[in-house]
């Protein structure tokens, strides 16, 4: 049986990716490493995935940890999900946030590479690696101009570039994706339309005065569900081209006070916006949609989730996490 | 008296460098920070200019010095040329070499951000940048895109990625460099032409066959002396823009094997050619030429030393360190 190797599994698409995996008709053996044990309660049939799930817990900062895990499981195909992926925390410990990123993935490519073991290797980046791009290169596709403007965007920039060194010139079969905004049942409030959900669900509770606190409501972003981000990452580490970049998004722009709005058509619930502008970002851009016509047009993916299906799905999820939280905080 | 901080400043440019700027009219105090002690046997008056030179021995590898040795010095101005510059050594070590060039300089922008030092900083980095470049896009421009293909290519593009995320996010006042290949009186064999001009010295003193080994003899690079290297970095060091970038080059390609004859040529040796294949990198650009119209145009510099003078200042000089190390050798 083949085996997956996920990185990161612990966190949010880790989850999702191995729900698909085992929702799916191949079958595979899956290992996962992460520095804290995974606890998806997100995910449907949790139990039933944990005990296909053989977990490692490692740090890979530590290079020889890294190399020994990769020898032990020596998988046919790796999900590189590991990072630490807060452009907010990159602000504030930028040497930290830059040699963290860079350093699990060096570490993970020299595990290959000293060991000759032969992978395939899906390494996920990051939209943000498109940085402040000029808007007239709307929507974004791959051979546009990466002018990354923050730490964690260099970080991610560095990944790709060093995953088609790995490529070409050492022979390892990568190819990397560039993921835009996902969002989806379990994401945490870090994200913004985690927090979005969270306070609609806090309110409906009584736990919060109706007003919607947001850093900035006028931005454009491009959300993909990550039940339809983790379909695409199953079709790149099956068939993704050696030194292939490919974009993983809707194609679709929404500016953050509509989602609002959304949210409360949705809810019933009629809220005030209040924005926090004096948590913005040294340098946050305007409008950011991507182009997926590239992984359309190789594999026939799209996208396959309404934006209000997964607007709902993440209501309702939060809904039940806060109702019983809160029934346990009153016991 | 201004003061300016040079890192690395023991090598080939950084010798270079001081003795530019001590020959110049402004009147500066001058630090210098390296892992090992300069010698600059190649620079004229070299014990005037070691006495107006105050030495750190520190290694930039480590934060805690590198923010006491900003904070000591406080300089006005600083010349970053401290790096692990071999291509060849990044790819027999790729995790060594690009954690290291980038967390020198990582140590040295959180060095100025924490303690809110202020100074005007230059970035040296590399042509390298460009990498892969399409032929189509010759002579290089810096708004040509950059497709870095070793690792040590990928560090000097984070770098200076991560040099505009401190000018642009944290206010720092920092240029960049993207500079071509140099040579000069002094360089190493470790080099391209430092290796053929000491052939041609080795062959002078009968202490080699008349055959110079290259790796590779039909590649195109563009060269340019160092002592107009350095004219360019004191311009940009005090006058660059924060967040500019500019090219230092030549602006003309020269094939290495053209060059192996021009020293045949000045030298009255003639030489057979024979090129180690085999030691061939796995990916070797063709042609490299660069364009220097923007510091041209911006600041009235241009090359001033040509080629001719510039093989010729270094044969000579090899010439006679080559005699001082035999007769040395046969005592």
């Amino acid at each position: 049986m083949k085996k997956i190797l996920i990185t990161g599994t612990s966190g949010f698409v880790g989850g999702h990716f191995i729900h698909h995996i085992l929702s799916g008709s191949g079958e595979f053996e899956i290992y996962g490493v992460s520095r804290s044990k995974p606890a998806w309660d997100f995910i449907p049939r949790v139990s039933d995935i944990l005990c296909h799930h053989q977990f490692y817990e490692a740090d890979l900062m530590d290079a020889d940890s890294t190399k020994s895990l990769v020898k032990e499981i020596d998988p046919d195909y790796v999900l590189h999900l590991a990072a630490q992926s807060s452009v907010a925390a990159s602000w504030s410990a930028p040497a930290a946030s830059f040699t963290q990123n860079t350093k699990i993935f060096l570490n993970l490519m020299e595990a290959f590479r000293s060991t000759d073991t032969d992978a395939k290797i899906l390494s996920v980046g990051s939209s943000e690696q498109y940085g402040n791009a000029s808007q007239l290169d709307l929507p974004l596709s791959e051979d546009k101009p990466m002018c990354p403007s923050n730490p964690y965007a260099v970080a991610r920039v560095a990944q790709e570039q060093l995953a088609m060194v790995y490529a070409n010139g050492y022979g390892l079969d990568i190819c990397c994706t560039r993921s835009f905004n996902h969002c989806g049942p379990g994401q945490t409030e870090q994200f913004v339309i985690g927090s979005i959900v969270r306070q609609f669900a806090l309110i409906r509770h009584g736990k919060q005065e109706p007003v919607i606190h947001l850093r900035n409501g006028s931005v454009v972003r491009d959300f993909l569900d990550v039940r339809d981000v983790v379909n695409a990452y199953n079709i790149l580490l099956m068939r993704g081209k050696r030194g292939g970049v490919y974009n993983v998004c809707s194609g679709k722009g929404r500016k953050i006070r509509d989602i609002v709005v959304m949210l409360s058509h949705m809810s019933g619930i009629i809220v005030d916006i209040k924005e926090e502008l004096h948590q913005l970002r040294p340098m946050d851009n305007q409008c950011i949609i991507g182009s997926n016509t590239k992984i359309q047009s190789e594999f026939d993916w799209y996208p396959k989730i309404s934006f209000e299906d997964t607007l709902r799905s993440m209501y309702d999820y939060r809904y039940k996490c806060l109702k019983h939280e809160i029934k346990t905080n009153e016991r």
